[in-house]
């Protein structure tokens, strides 16, 4: 008999913005029950989000060692089926790994874990658990993303030459850790955000899109970071160089600083048979370039798509998705996925990202400074 | 002690687009739960989409009757709440009154009604019945939506002069109706979908728009509908010109063949001190126009926005939000409302569309049918 | 010898827009000279301009009578080959007859004369003079709208359905013509403008956009307008219903008064086979809707033009050309039709508006007057 | 007496683009004619380009000393007053030394000539001369170019932190070299291009926009240059990290390869209190962000203007002005400055790229090349 999962959350307190989302995305397409949550620091503050939530008062638990032993203690046909883990980069190894150990599957927000060395060693963690491990880099979600990659896969823009990735927010671009902004605060914080800020932020996205759009991997890359706010650690902008697999080259500019800008990421590939163009601000839009046609535009659920694109979206064309539908498909395929293991059946694979997106996530990250330490200098990303 | 809202589904069977909506909007939030549905027009069909919701089978109801009267006879912690009336136009008065008849709340899609007879039956049985009623003309949900009409309210544009609407798609361009696309066969048939084709499904959702942005109701109205797919009676496009309060002049374009066009919905209002533009397919989004300053472009949680806009909000500017979220605004409203009520809690108003608006859009259908017969004479809207 | 051709200007004063506009178009391919001009209502002002342009003296005349009489007597390998009249309405007729009978061509803005009588009569002057005459509906000069035109006539769009048509202003949104502003002040003057305001400024460029782009006639119209402006006599905005050729329909918008707009004039045309929007502020992209494929942006000098639209382009793609260009169009086919006559060559033949859409676009006016005073009832256009 | 001025031409024969645009350019503005050129290598080709361009015989000259010899001859109230070099790069710094050293004036082609050396060379050509020189860096004659350049000089973006430049083409997507394409040919031979293949033709734009609209020097850069055409020496793509006075940091991504790409030439610029963004293919908006309003849209004499962007405008706002106009603004600028010296009036300065700028760009394109062939090391640009 099928039945919706059942989900516990570490993290994601009252006025989190991310376990807001990480709610929303699992909730959204019916599959995904929130069944309680260890998201504050305090047993008080838990339960107070839990009651928001409408969770009963005994599924909200002061910390996540409590809620992994308790709910494991629970019956089969009560306890959580997979913990998500939406706490601050330097919270995702421990909670993650113990969630694994005790037989929970585990969706975890990116970047995977604070050092490579927790993100290596989660890596065999994994594979010993057998358990699902998501990562959830939203941004592949969106169906006309799943378009690109599909359209690259597919040989429609011929050998990939060059690769040009901008993600630009302007959120940082005063001193807002200094204003009770609790985000502002810990992306700032090298104690919570590990040796990465912008980086580990949305640079980890933009490596991803690459990787995922493309299918090619950063063999090195020249990186120069910068720190623009006032008494800050890590950096909170950054140029790079990238070189990718085959000869194809790349450029990034990612910041938190770029003043005045919201969620600018956008992603332009440029084959020697045709180009993409895509921006997340107006998600539902692909534009292609084409060497003997027009361009074209394609939207979701519109003309000539693959159905790796199809698959990703809900509502008839020109009824926009947005950010929330993008996350909720990596929540989907990770159910999809769940559902068919409970099932018994095994045609139904991982179609989201992983442990491998987060270790490489971590080494792009560990390149980047590396580089900008030794001033910009090429810098493998080792494998 | 707050607990979620209870749903019951009337309509929305698996393949339906407008069932599929109106669940993922009503569990968005996270305060509804799905528990009982009479899907389809028999109890096989309802069972399977019930099983595919992960309804226990003892929920799914073979027609509306009894699921109201089953529902009815359940204990108050287990029983729906309010019902979500999503079938095709002739299929809302009649459950819609027996559902409030016996004493559930209802939610229903739009047009109200089949004919304009039973929107004023039916508001005296909601006005009776002391039971909410909400109307999901969701494009009113639109966080920049909301900034529009109260940009409007609080005299920013001045006086509104000119209000320019289209609501224009494709989709039954060709004759949809005759290669079995089921929503497209009802949405022909004026047993099913009234007096009005195109007009009932989007005319009152322009017609809704400019009421609610504007907050000025149309006076007179000249239309010329048109029918342009073969073997068609209802109208299929229309063209109008409105008269409004306070010497305001309207214009509307619909059309459901206006072909390659998605869903694009926009407006454009014009006052003595600033006008404003607006359109659905990229909604995250509000041009406004001023006399001695450049245009400004308002965004979700950007700057200068009212309240109202705000609340509409969730997710961090740039972050799009689509489709399902300014529709679960409409949820989201109607279970604050409710919860509200439940905690006996005064100070929470309805702020949802409800029956008045539905009571002017069967309205409209009905002076836009009248004057297109008689050569697009200008028609009062009767009151 | 080939040889430039030489223009002389009646009206176009230093600060007149219009005068400007002319000479730079004129002057752009390098085929005319300016050689003379009546710019101004008395000779020293006359004179004044004709400085600023760097003409002799006395080719600067005091009105138009003494410049044509002046210029008929000067020999052939001097005196000016054509006039261009830039004047207000009023002073369209007169200038344009006496030059025709004293053997020169004429180029003419439009609306192309004060009224329908002046019109009827200028038709018969001009076809008794065997002169040329061009009318400066500019807005078909853009490479862009050929394209679209070319699109209609080719049948790519299959037949015509719906036409939708705004030509939106802000610039009398306020009482200009009560600050000293030239322009305004006979915009708003029915002496010098005629019975049309917004109707003879835009709505004709609409009208004739339309008819261009379509290659359909509008049969019949009702028209509802509007005037604004305190204290205004004419029509500063309008709402018309259109009814076309072949059963197509067709609305159109214009306004003085939409506030913030600055010259927004956008045109869509829907056909059962495919469709097409064009956008004159940001001119040099056509966005085409296919019913089996994704829309397609055209370009100048873009893939998949018709020559009609190549050969109205000047410079390589994404080198925007603009409004200066496209009325450039008119005097560059104008130029060269003139040259093959002066070559004696009769395979040239007119590629721009002549007398019978300035006809057109008179009766356009006079049929939407008269539908307006009858309270917007449906108006043929008497042919 | 004012008069026009006269132009020889050097290079530009029929059939060339750039030949064309500066012809179109110099006259937009009636100020300047064209009188005389040496237009191709042999004499026949130049007289047959004069013949199209309506110009006598003989002042076709079969090449620049023929034509700069034969001119200074003539009387002075005949003879050409500047000459405008149109060549290939390895053709500028001949003619233009030899020009000015007869006492002509030049506006020259960028980039300023084929080597570092001659750059250096006709630095100290000019200065003695004493006669004006101009560059066509004509991208800094946008209107709205000049506005961003105004907001940054008049503090209102702040300290700049971040320079984002991008110039996108697609054009040598292809061999189109060996298609008999003649701008390709020479564009992609390092004889008549020098050490810079985009590095010349587009690198040198943007690295002119990004000192001009900021004011700010590229200290040093690092450049990562490819060769994706086949058989090709040149660079057809590069990516650039740049670092700027005061801190600033740049990007820059400039190809000749980006398949489908027009010519996708944008800049953003973020300061700590303000930011622009503009985007040539649509160059009449400039978006700026500020930190706590809504984001704005200037364009063309709208609103909240600078007198240099003002000036830089033509006709009435939402009219598109394009390349050519800004192009024009240059040569507008050059003959103001021209006249007010025949005038004898010392307060007109030069207010368009000259020798500095053209040595900007020589001394960028050798530290790019240097940087490259160093493996992207950084290097210094020297002064």
């Amino acid at each position: 008999m099928p039945r919706k999962l059942r989900m516990g959350m570490i993290g994601g307190g009252l006025g989190s913005f991310i376990g807001d989302v990480h709610r929303k995305a699992a909730g959204l397409d019916g599959m995904i029950d929130l069944v309680c949550g260890a998201f504050s620091s305090t047993t008080e503050k838990s339960k107070a989000s839990g009651k928001a939530l409408f969770l009963p008062e005994d599924r909200c638990y002061g910390n996540y060692e409590e809620m992994i032993l308790k709910e494991s203690k629970l019956t089969k046909d009560i306890r959580m089926d997979f913990v998500a883990v939406v706490t601050p980069n330097h919270m995702h190894f421990k909670p993650t790994k113990m969630a694994l150990e005790h037989g929970f599957h585990v969706v975890c927000d990116k970047p995977v874990t604070l050092t490579l060395e927790e993100a290596e060693e989660l890596y065999l963690v994994i594979k010993k658990s057998g358990k699902l491990f998501a990562l959830t880099h939203n941004y592949s979600g969106y169906p006309m993303v799943k378009q690109a990659r599909a359209m690259v896969m597919n040989g429609d823009l011929g050998n990939i030459r060059k690769v040009q990735v901008q993600y630009i927010q302007g959120w940082l671009a005063t001193n807002k850790e200094h204003e009770g902004h609790k985000q502002a605060k810990w992306r700032v914080d090298p104690k919570r955000s590990g040796i990465g800020g912008g980086l580990g932020d949305i640079g980890t996205h933009a490596e991803n899109l690459i990787s995922y759009v493309t299918g090619l991997e950063i063999e090195e890359l020249a990186a120069d970071l910068t720190t623009f706010g006032k008494g800050r650690i890590l950096d909170d902008d950054g140029h790079l160089l990238l070189r990718l697999e085959n000869g194809a080259k790349g450029i990034m500019s990612y910041s938190q600083i770029a003043l005045g800008e919201e969620n600018n990421f956008a992603i332009r590939v440029y084959g020697d048979k045709g180009s993409i163009v895509w921006k997340q601000e107006n998600p539902n839009r692909l534009v292609a370039k084409w060497l003997n046609e027009p361009n074209k535009i394609y939207t979701p659920l519109g003309h000539d798509l693959y159905p790796e694109a199809i698959e990703a979206c809900r509502i008839p064309k020109g009824h926009p998705e947005g950010y929330i539908e993008a996350f909720a498909n990596i929540y989907k395929n990770f159910a999809l996925h769940f559902m068919a293991i409970l099932d018994g059946n095994n045609i139904v694979k991982a179609n989201y990202p992983s442990i491998e997106e987060g270790l490489k996530g971590m080494r792009f990250i560990y390149a980047s400074v590396e580089s900008n330490k030794n001033n910009a200098k090429w810098t493998k990303i080792n494998k």
